[in-house]
């Protein structure tokens, strides 16, 4: 029987802990025998001390081993993929990706989260679509990936609870943002939900958890050796968060943008890395094609329409109103105008995620309603030239006040400067 | 409102925090507003980045608000003293100084807590005298501290609640040994116990909280530092803690050497720190005295057997039998020879005091009930020289396996050497 004060003790002054003591930790955790103010403990000694590949896979290990798990090559008689970021703002790439991949044929099957600070969940913004269920169980998950193509579902308590309780436990603990917990957390879901091939999109940048290219790719490398330890293909993608992806920011806005882009119709950075995402997982799949192939087949599926086919048969086989009229749209649209002419230097992710928070589109505490309608869309990007009074971004408000707050907010995130800066790639590495 | 989590996250990023929010934190803690694993995060945070000196006053100054305090000044129209320690292995320095201070006509009033991991507390010495009283109430404390002279108590639930509180968290969290923290625990309750001269004992070496003579440093000045800044005079000794102090380690067997010390038929080392504490503490106190004129009239009252007197007085005012021979004794005793003839080169305090806790002398866990009767009694300390055979201890023990055990555990506490090495003082430094 371990000591959990003794575990405790030990990883804050730097120790490696046996794989079996660390797994005894979190599975009583799991069980409610350690309570949560040691767990709270252990994870800010963890946040300074890190843990060590060992550790990170004894961590992911005893997590899955909390709850159920799914084979879903078992049931489905075939590979399923799945893709999964790491979280930013204005981030809808994986309801963009799902029903292209479904459309080309290929299973998807997902379970996402909840946003968190400044980043939206895909979750949030699936919520915002009439009558949308996140939560199936585990049979009806299954059944749609089946015989629907793609299903995107909520954590349920079955898989992983020891991940459910770890999470909310971080988020008020301030021990979110630790490579080997994000790693453990992410591939523990990932290796439970049972997809074979995986497609992890780790943004870098302010509005991400990763700040530098150097973490990203730790956090990267460390997400591929759990997933192939655990016989799964696994692609990194480190992908740009120093500005919000593509325009919308907010959840019904998101979805709104989700179904253009897979109309063909959304903002190019976003396309880009849809596109790019597919072309991976068509390629990872059991199609047999290589990734020039996965590309065009989807741009093709978006081109003639499947992709959108896919789109809709997903969401009401889950429940939702697939027309986009059904969306909550907010009262007030209110114009941020540039202050004077220039070329757009930066435009902080953070710092417009932090204003869509405060329109409503985010939670400040765990107990937070989300307002689904309102939101941000920017219109002039890194790298845009803009002249004087030239509209800079959209806000979508339920008040004035809302609204002023907001357009000051987005105002600051912008820097405007007298040299044409590149806008720079989206993708900025793979890393397999 | 101040949002927990962000002041964890402030502090986590290294950030000094204002004294107010500081405060509404551990308040709101104390109200049982703020939970336990956010207060058990915090803690972990601050073990590794620290307070600063503001922090640790604005910590110190809410603990203190977050119950009733104490002016015995006010009580009984003159000053009273006060003597605490860091906590030690078979340190009974209270015990004996209580008492001769009192014959000297010093009241002194002092709250007690319990031992922690290899040192034991002075409330759980107290109780190995049958029928000896821990709680009284306030008014009964002041009264007896008025009449007796002297009383020696368990931390009430009236006084620092929130240091209560805390402490129990960070013995279960391994955040027990921060500067910081353990400066305002100690100085919160002496604050609000109302005593005007304090004299601290900062134990420092391999048994201590404190390892090194600079950490011992810093930790006296920051608690002379918070005294001061409430209008206390407070005195520090930095005493060494790298061998056990006395001979005695375990509850009875030490309030029996408390009571020889008394007599005048102490150890050499325990009597020499006790006389040199009574001495400040009289110097401290409203004799108009100096040190010299304190140890002459402290080593008197050991002499003409009023200390003695005084020690019975207090004893049996607060509910407990005088009688030595009312102390519960081990079944079992055995020795501990040497294997070999050499000199003590070193005696590990924390070696000896485990071996203690092992024999039931000290707690595992909260809910361990303490053996009064156990313990060893060392007799021979650094830069003794023994023959091969000769008794290095003696092992109080209830059972022969425990005894087997305790005698391996003690005889690798021992370093012997051939060369003598010399003992080096008890008393290291004086901090004012």
């Amino acid at each position: 029987m371990i000591r959990p004060a003794e575990l405790i003790q030990r990883k804050r002054d730097g120790e490696e802990l046996p794989p079996d003591e660390l797994a005894e930790l979190v599975l009583g955790y799991s069980r409610g025998e350690v309570p949560d103010y040691q767990m709270a403990a252990f994870c800010m000694a963890v946040y300074f001390r890190g843990l060590s590949r060992a550790e990170t896979f004894a961590l992911t290990d005893a997590m899955i081993r909390s709850g159920e798990t799914i084979d879903l090559r078992a049931a489905l008689g075939r590979k399923v993929v799945d893709k999964h970021s790491t979280g930013g703002v204005g981030d809808k790439t994986s309801l963009a990706v799902g029903p292209i991949v479904a459309a080309c044929g290929v299973p998807l099957g997902k379970m996402s989260g909840r946003g968190l600070g400044h980043t939206g969940g895909t979750l949030d913004k699936l919520e915002s679509i009439p009558g949308y269920r996140t939560e199936l169980t585990l049979d009806e998950y299954v059944a749609q990936v089946r015989d629907v193509g793609v299903a995107i579902i909520g954590q349920t308590g079955d898989l992983v609870p020891a991940d459910k309780l770890l999470y909310g436990l971080r988020d008020v603990t301030a021990t979110v943002d630790e490579l080997s917990l994000i790693a453990a957390s992410i591939m523990s879901k990932k290796l439970a939900a049972g997809a074979q091939a995986i497609v992890l999109d780790v943004k870098v940048g302010d509005g991400a958890f990763m700040k530098t290219l150097d973490d990203a790719r730790r956090l990267a490398e460390t997400m591929i050796a759990l997933g192939e330890s655990a016989g799964r293909e696994v692609v990194c993608l480190l992908t740009d968060m120093d500005q919000p992806l593509g325009a919308a920011v907010g959840n019904a806005l998101e979805v709104r943008e989700a179904l253009a882009t897979v109309r063909g119709a959304g903002p190019a950075d976003f396309t880009e890395l849809v596109l790019d995402a597919c072309a991976k997982l068509l390629a990872l799949s059991d199609l047999g094609i290589d990734e020039t192939e996965g590309r065009r087949r989807a741009e093709a599926a978006v081109v003639d329409g499947s992709a959108e086919a896919a789109w809709r048969r997903w969401i009401e086989a889950q429940g939702g109103t697939a027309d986009e009229s059904a969306l909550p749209a907010a009262p007030l649209v209110r114009e941020v105008p540039a202050p004077r002419a220039g070329h757009v230097v930066s435009l902080s992710a953070v710092g417009v995620g932090l204003a869509a928070v405060h329109l409503g589109a985010g939670r400040r505490t765990k107990d937070d309603v989300i307002d689904h309608a309102v939101g941000i869309v920017v219109r002039a990007k890194r790298g845009d030239r803009v002249e004087e009074g030239q509209v800079l971004a959209a806000i979508h408000a339920r008040t004035e006040e809302q609204a002023a707050d907001a357009i000051a907010e987005v105002l600051a995130a912008y820097e405007l400067g007298a040299e044409a800066r590149p806008a720079g790639p989206v993708l900025l590495e793979v890393v397999r």
